[in-house]
């Protein structure tokens, strides 16, 4: 039985996270997302208050999700430009966009604190693991004459405007362009090797 | 006559703008549209197919404003990293977000290529202008160092990430340090004054 239990709740909150991609908040309700689950309505409400509550563990989920991946490539050994690079670069679903950075697009998520909250907290905490890294990389000698907070904001910024032009020409093309003109301006500020 | 007819087809085009930028394409009935334009479904009709018509009038617009905005700035006398930061520092409603950059999050806009065209159009317009320019200033042997194509792509990137992370952060300061961090960036191309 305990068993059933965290098997519904968990499957209502990956169920939840599918809908409000493909739907939005206001797009997702309660039927549907039990439909999706596969869990009666009495389930849902005992597992969760209702469809906010869910809609901030699925988020708080998609939240977390995005920062243990940040971690894997900037929290990796090796030069900190090279770790930068590989986070730009990894593999990522660029036309289906940010998981987090869109549900700033999305009204109902944005005027409720909670739900907002966990987005604030990613974009937040994703500009200090890089401005940490980048400062890293300066007290190391291996980046010189740049701001690692300005910096740090500048390529989180790339990376969802990046996201934004590829939607809006339907090919990863635009995503891929501004971030190696990037990479081409840290470069610049990368020191000689002695 | 003839001039009511006018001002109807612009009330309509006007509040159609306005209702996609509040509630989205899906969101937007023609009867709303009729509602707030403070015309008749006859007189709809008699200018518009429909409201994917008056969608795509809608949409058009907002791109042709907001290439004469950047053209403002960009086509300016002056040297080219100062036109670009006056591009990038003009006043906007950060916290608003890009009336063409929000579309991209729609996804009836995003499905339907007849409303995607002037979307994808303002953004390949932007990054050509910005790349033309920054061309110029290399030719003038004011930039050094840089390649336009993918530079002009990362400065687009930062302003519509921007825009996501002051969103994100309900400020907007991330806005700014991302522009900042950019111009840091891009000043350091710039070639010593003679």
């Amino acid at each position: 039985m305990y068993s059933g239990g965290v098997d519904a709740a968990e499957r209502l909150i990956e169920s939840t996270r599918v809908l409000l991609w493909e739907r939005g908040y206001v797009g997702t309700s309660p039927k549907a997302i039990q439909a999706h689950a596969g869990v009666g309505q009495g389930s849902m409400y005992h597992h969760f208050a209702g469809k906010a509550a869910l809609a901030h563990a699925a988020i708080a989920r998609t939240a977390a999700e995005l920062r243990a991946a940040a971690d894997a490539q900037l929290g990796a050994d090796g030069p900190v430009l090279a770790r930068i690079e590989a986070y730009l670069r990894r593999e990522r679903d660029v036309l289906r966009g940010c998981p987090v950075g869109r549900l700033t697009q999305d009204p109902d998520v944005m005027a409720d604190a909670a739900l907002r909250g966990p987005v604030e907290q990613t974009f937040t905490w994703l500009r200090a693991r890089l401005g940490a890294l980048l400062a890293e990389g300066v007290a190391a000698g291996e980046l010189t004459g740049l701001d690692p907070p300005a910096t740090a904001a500048t390529i989180v910024a790339v990376l969802q405007g990046g996201y934004v032009l590829a939607r809006a020409a339907g090919s990863t093309e635009a995503f891929t362009q501004a971030v190696d003109g990037l990479l081409a301006l840290l470069t610049a500020h990368a020191a000689p090797r002695g």
